[in-house]
């Protein structure tokens, strides 16, 4: 095996000590909300997630060379891709434009799928780039830039799929003004059962049909649902999590736009799930079960109705991804 | 020593095994909404409190014989005050309408000050009279009863200063259908300095002057600060604590309400509190500190502030009382 200095004399000239000539990074997928934290919770899975391979380059500049798995539905030019425009501000903010990079994404997940897809490109990009140039950032400080790939995304730059994609585990967002953070536990046991029915929510639409007024009366009774949630996790009280992942704010409008969504609960209910509810803005739907093999009954059960409906989908099932993103080194690189 | 036998011979006759002839008990004031958590959150201090005294006698009957400290505010008829009306429902649902109560109610605490007085008083009845009783219901199981009381005194039935003060600590009401509470651990060095400014701010006109809707923004903003405060516990966590403790939709409304109340805050915060804020509906106010020094000290520069002002006022300091009610042995009653 090569000694750190060893492996640093055999990269190419130009890079500095402590950099890499090429990092290949898996982001993981993301669950935002928890059904009743609207914009302030969410967790990472095992799976699905992104793939970005960062080279170094001896034309400065940063090129987008390849995408696959996108069906060409993500644009091609640097500065409108979340991840090669991530990567450009990160570039900027540490003061090295002067280098070249060149950007490999290889989707691996559904977009539009409510699974925080750009949020696990955007943060593979950065993890990357900033493992490439010797990690001059902690990941909290990768935090704000993969906000603004989720601005250029979605529209909006919150940070409920980006900040677990990114730390792992489960997150909530306390504020923005300025960003905090915090790690929630995750009990052991937790298990997620995640399906992606076939069907086309864009998240722009489906923010825009929520409403910007609330009753107080509902927002108490959500935030009563959170403070449950956040004590049954550090608890590991997998009833009270059950009970508190209720949403009587978001969940009645957004449920209009998934079809089955409520035979799809009935299912995940009858098969043992602690709670069932939308990921993200939808259309992906997740349950929380206490066991690797509910949470894949229940997948199946739901895919198997979606299926009698003429609805394909993505079935996954997952426990809480507590490492967020993870350098590839026993795999080839697809260039 | 007598042993339990012996007491229960000396009863005078007519008093079932288990039963007392008389049982005295403190319960204490309570902080509701913890600032962020409006309508679920509470703690318990260790003073002030109320105290009641309970006695069996030979007439079947509830009867008030006694109220002091409470110049001559509280009603005096058995089904409007709120410690006889809780223990006559009480009686009723075990089924004991049968026996003669006597009544004392030795307030020691303002009425209208926003500690939850009438909790107090409602809470110290029901847990005497149901260790007069042999205590035939667990403490959980008096909240209801607890809760009719409120009904009574303010004009809904809240959980949030009767909950705490009967089981003690700090308490989440996740929900009322059905009623779920949680008890919060509460960090060893906490400590709350409160202080009730002698003005006057009935809590159905405070509650009236909240707005029925919010913006769903705010509710976002509080809900994250809501969970963020429930971490912090959970943690230990005294900055995430006090950097959790805002307000954004309650306060400023009955702030208005509060003479003095931002400059209370800013002597408050610059004195050392984690957070400073309204307690229930006003008007007293309340800060954490890390210690008893400073809470102290906290409480002397806000009351210090309010004489200067020609505002008297009361000032306490206490830790988390984590006991709630507790019967008293040690002192005779005033009758």
């Amino acid at each position: 095996m090569k000694t750190i200095m060893e492996q640093q004399e055999t990269t190419k000239t130009g890079v500095a000590s402590g950099e890499r000539d090429k990092v290949h990074v898996f982001a993981p997928a993301t669950v935002a909300n928890m059904v009743c934290g609207f914009d302030v919770l969410g967790f990472a899975l095992h799976e699905p997630g992104d793939e970005v391979v960062i080279r170094r380059a001896g034309e400065p500049g940063v090129r987008l060379v390849n995408i696959t798995g996108d069906e060409g539905r993500l644009p091609r030019e640097v500065s409108r891709n979340t991840v090669s425009a991530s990567v450009i501000s990160f570039l900027q903010y540490i003061g090295r434009c002067d280098i070249g990079i060149e950007i490999e994404l290889h989707k691996h997940m559904p977009i539009g799928s409510g699974l925080g897809s750009s949020a696990a490109s955007t943060v593979a990009g950065l993890y990357a780039v900033n493992k490439l140039l010797g990690s001059p950032l902690s990941r909290r400080e990768l935090l704000p830039f993969a906000m603004e790939g989720e601005e250029l995304a979605c529209g909006h730059g919150h940070a409920d799929n980006v900040a677990p994609a990114l730390l792992g585990g489960i997150t909530l967002i306390r504020g923005y003004n300025p960003l905090d953070v915090v790690a929630l536990p995750a009990p052991p046991a937790l298990h997620a059962s995640v399906v992606f029915p076939h069907v086309d929510v864009p998240t722009r639409d489906a923010r825009q049909m929520i409403r910007t007024k609330v009753a107080l009366q509902d927002a108490v009774t959500q935030w009563g649902n959170v403070a449950g949630l956040v004590a049954g996790l550090f608890r590991n009280d997998y009833e009270l999590i059950g009970r508190s992942m209720q949403d009587v704010l978001i969940e009645p409008t957004r449920a209009i736009l998934i079809p089955e969504f409520y035979e799809m609960r009935r299912l995940a209910i009858d098969a043992g799930a602690l709670s069932f509810g939308i990921s993200g803005s939808g259309p992906s739907v997740f349950a929380f079960a206490q066991n690797a093999e509910q949470a894949n009954g229940i997948t199946s059960v739901i895919q198997a109705h979606l299926t009698a409906q003429g609805i394909g989908s993505h079935g996954y099932m997952s426990k809480i991804n507590m490492e967020g993103p993870k350098e590839i080194t026993n795999k080839h690189a697809v260039i």
